[in-house]
């Protein structure tokens, strides 16, 4: 009676230490269906990270001339490395009618949401400040001042919240994840996107 | 950070032998904290219902006390009956910041939306109007002409679709229950709603 709903672009932010990555990872694991949209970055790779699997690590030059051939939805500056999402994957989740998930901060969304009226926005909050600088110390690989900038930054970043669609506190990873299952669910369901077709 | 989220009004349509009954009944089930709108009817009670909890039945006489002494959110003449929502369990659970869950048809969530904003109205799409018929004939307690007048109503309320929040299609009870269950948890995490506070 319906046809297939339309692709869903699921932008997930929080500040970092807020759980967004965490998060993003356990849901791809668990829905082989989503698509991931790769973040372009010039920020250097951590140990942990895999080229194309958790960011695409470029140059800055690389990065520029992406930006020049319009090949990013959006990219912005943050802590000094650009960051940037591609368009490729996007525009393939919309032709196939599939969910996509962008793991990229409120700058990024805000820009998303402005290019992709369809795009669904969700804010991760961290249970309190103090539980996000526990969550920044304990990584144990940023010094004191990057410490007290992302702080700062994250005490920003949360002011925009009420420009999200849905908010979830991130007191347990598996109820938060849960959670965004329910939003991605629901919002295919929903008659404001079905009448868009 | 956030308070606990306002009371959630959900609003559960779908044309007669669609399933809403069974799904209301398997939802409150699994959610002991879910409150239940028992309506008041006219109708004749079936021998497999319960005063009290599957309805009130009263005396058309008993009905029009309730209406004149402004005790009922909605209500309307359906197949001939006629059907409301005692407004008591509704303050209860706006009070309370309580799920409340309704099983009323078209006209009455119409009228719910008016009155209460914050509702939340799903409408459930049987699989298709042969299945609907299927169903309907399953039953066994009806006569042929009651059952093709409910088809044809059903066309007309299946018209509605565009006027409810989300839209499920019933092909399987366990899948829609999960997808109910999605929106109600999801509908909690709402910007729009956490705003409204």
């Amino acid at each position: 009676m319906f046809e297939k709903p339309p692709g869903l672009l699921v932008v997930i932010s929080s500040p970092s230490g807020g759980g967004k990555t965490t998060i993003c990872r356990s849901l791809l694991q668990g829905h082989s269906e989503y698509l991931y949209s790769v973040s372009l970055t010039t920020r250097p790779r951590r140990p942990s990270e895999v080229t194309g699997k958790d960011y695409i690590f470029v140059s800055e030059k690389e990065f520029r001339d992406r930006v020049a051939r319009g090949g990013l939805a959006e990219w912005a500056k943050v802590y000094g490395y650009l960051y940037g999402t591609p368009k490729g994957r996007i525009e393939k989740a919309i032709k196939e009618r599939r969910v996509i998930l962008l793991d990229i901060d409120v700058q990024g969304a805000m820009r998303i949401r402005e290019k992709y009226h369809q795009s669904v926005l969700i804010f991760i909050f961290p249970p309190s400040l103090q539980v996000l600088e526990a969550r920044l110390r304990g990584r144990f690989t940023e010094k004191e001042e990057t410490i007290e900038r992302r702080l700062s930054i994250a005490r920003k970043e949360m002011g925009y919240w009420e420009r999200y669609d849905y908010v979830v506190i991130n007191e347990d990873v598996k109820e938060t994840i849960a959670s965004v299952e329910a939003i991605i669910k629901a919002e295919v369901s929903r008659v404001e996107r079905l009448k868009r077709g």
